[in-house]
């Protein structure tokens, strides 16, 4: 019986830093979390990041680094993280510097995007553990995405591939954030989500919604729909039909080009389970070539906010524990 | 100075099979080629390859092994060969042990899909040559697609990745062969773009193809359309600007989820150049998320028709030569 590897892996988010104490073999082992001080710039961030970090070195020194997940951008070294969303005065930070100097310590630090660091995680101790490869998207605020490829990080040429939410799915469809007409964010993201809905109930009224969503439906959500569409609210289930509809096809559009025919959804959204998913894995046939359909598959995240710590720790066993070829 | 590696590469086309004598540093040394007796089925086709194959075995020795681009679907270990579009007769056929058996040998010999050799030659001999990674898309009778991914073929889960020609631009598009409606293919392939050409010229009675297409511009092709606007045409001219907006449209997409941000464009319509790729360069960073435009760039294939030789071959010095990780 081998010792389990051990590493800390941090989710860095706009709201909450989470930090785990992660086994290479039991996942989770503890946890801490901190509410974001985002609105006092990257310097305050960085010692909040680094407070949490020691509590675990004090317990145990057989750490062998820090992961950390990084809602922004990244270099392909790993190593600089650059203008997060959420977080103000931060443009590029060296994170193995702004760590180690902080604790005095010379550990391995590592750092990817969040959504790879989710996925990654959900590839050792989630729902993408059955698979090899796998498509990872995020339904939440907006529609992230991320490419296992044979239990790897498949990062692209500068480490910013899986962006999913951003491929269109109707070259004259409605326009996203990013600029991208009929991206698949313009459908799914929270916000076009609920106008959506919003548009489609606003004159159904015997619709449940309208009981739960306030005054001319201002307060709707992917979650009250949900919670209309349990109570057999059938506008509701309509449009997360229609919604998982949309997802299908920009799955079947990323199937036909990487041949990675599992996928992971995870979340807020992914909670309405098979309101969606059913839609897709229909649309998602449809938008697949025939000779790519064999082995479809959609199955929802299980290992939920913990994937992006447990992902963030897993890299530091990627990274010094073989003699990788990336 | 080391000796140059040697293989044969075999383009296996349901017109012609194309053999190339392939060193690793000179590329195509020597070719011989045969009408392919498709009609006849496998048993007489795989003949055809043996003896081409073993004109150049006795000339050299020193060949390493044989490489097959296959006109169909290949299985992971890159043996087995299985229902290629046009050769009757044909189901599955494992290659290294139809070849050797006829000649004799126990060579290595490795089976691809034809639009995954092609690629590999372009990396390597080809206008692919100068990027670690792209994407590579051919436009000719249909649209087929590759991804070298670090100088090597990304295969995906199965070996069936890079359909980009069924991806889809538009949920609500008219429908390709394959099913799938809005693919590209269903813009860009011969017929669709032929069709769509005819439906727009035919009453545009000025336009020079009414004099090089036939009556009722039944004989319309791709071809036409470049020449006519190489006369300056102008209708021509804007349709083919319409298949390079579509192009891009596609390509942004792809771009989004691989992070993969160069374009090789190969096959019969990249002749017709800038007056596709102009508006497919303009569409495609509209289509490509903000974070992800730096780099963009498309560019046309050189290596032609051989390219599908030279990477066949290759693919015997990647097998044999290295301690690969894939």
């Amino acid at each position: 019986m081998s010792t389990p590897r051990l590493s800390i892996g941090i989710d860095l988010g706009g709201t909450s830093i989470k930090a785990g104490l992660i086994s290479d073999i039991d996942g989770l082992i503890d946890e801490r979390s901190v509410i974001t001080e985002a609105e006092s710039g990257h310097v305050r961030v960085l010692d909040q990041i680094s407070d949490l970090v020691s509590g675990f070195l004090r317990t145990d020194d057989a750490i062998e680094g820090i992961g950390i997940g990084f809602p922004g951008a990244v270099n392909w070294e790993r190593t600089v993280a650059s203008k997060p969303v959420n977080i103000a005065d931060w443009e590029h930070v060296h994170m193995p510097e702004a760590i180690n100097s902080r604790l005095g310590t010379s550990l391995p630090v590592l750092v990817e995007n969040d959504a790879n660091a989710a996925a990654l995680g959900s590839a050792r101790f989630g729902a993408g553990r059955d698979f090899d490869s796998f498509i990872m998207i995020t339904l939440g605020t907006g529609v992230g995405g991320a490419i296992i490829y044979q239990k790897k990080i498949f990062r692209g040429a500068t480490g910013a591939a899986g962006e999913i939410g951003h491929m269109t799915i109707d070259f004259e469809g409605p326009l996203a954030r990013s600029g991208v007409a009929g991206a698949i964010e313009a459908y799914l993201g929270q916000r076009f989500l609920s106008r959506h809905a919003r548009y489609q109930l606003l004159n159904e009224k015997d619709s449940l919604v309208h009981g739960m969503a306030g005054p001319d439906l201002l307060d709707i959500s992917p979650k009250i729909l949900y919670e209309a569409a349990l109570q057999g609210d059938a506008g509701s289930t309509e449009i997360l039909a229609w919604a998982g509809n949309k997802l299908g096809i920009v799955l079947g559009s990323a199937i036909n080009l990487l041949d990675i025919r599992k996928v992971v959804v995870g979340g807020g959204l992914s909670a309405a389970g098979d309101f969606i998913l059913a839609s897709a894995r229909k649309s998602m046939v449809d938008f697949t070539t025939p000779a790519l359909r064999d082995g479809l598959e959609i199955v929802q995240e299980s290992s939920g906010n913990e994937a992006g710590m447990l992902g963030a720790g897993y890299l530091v066993f990627e990274q010094t524990g073989e003699v990788g070829s990336d």
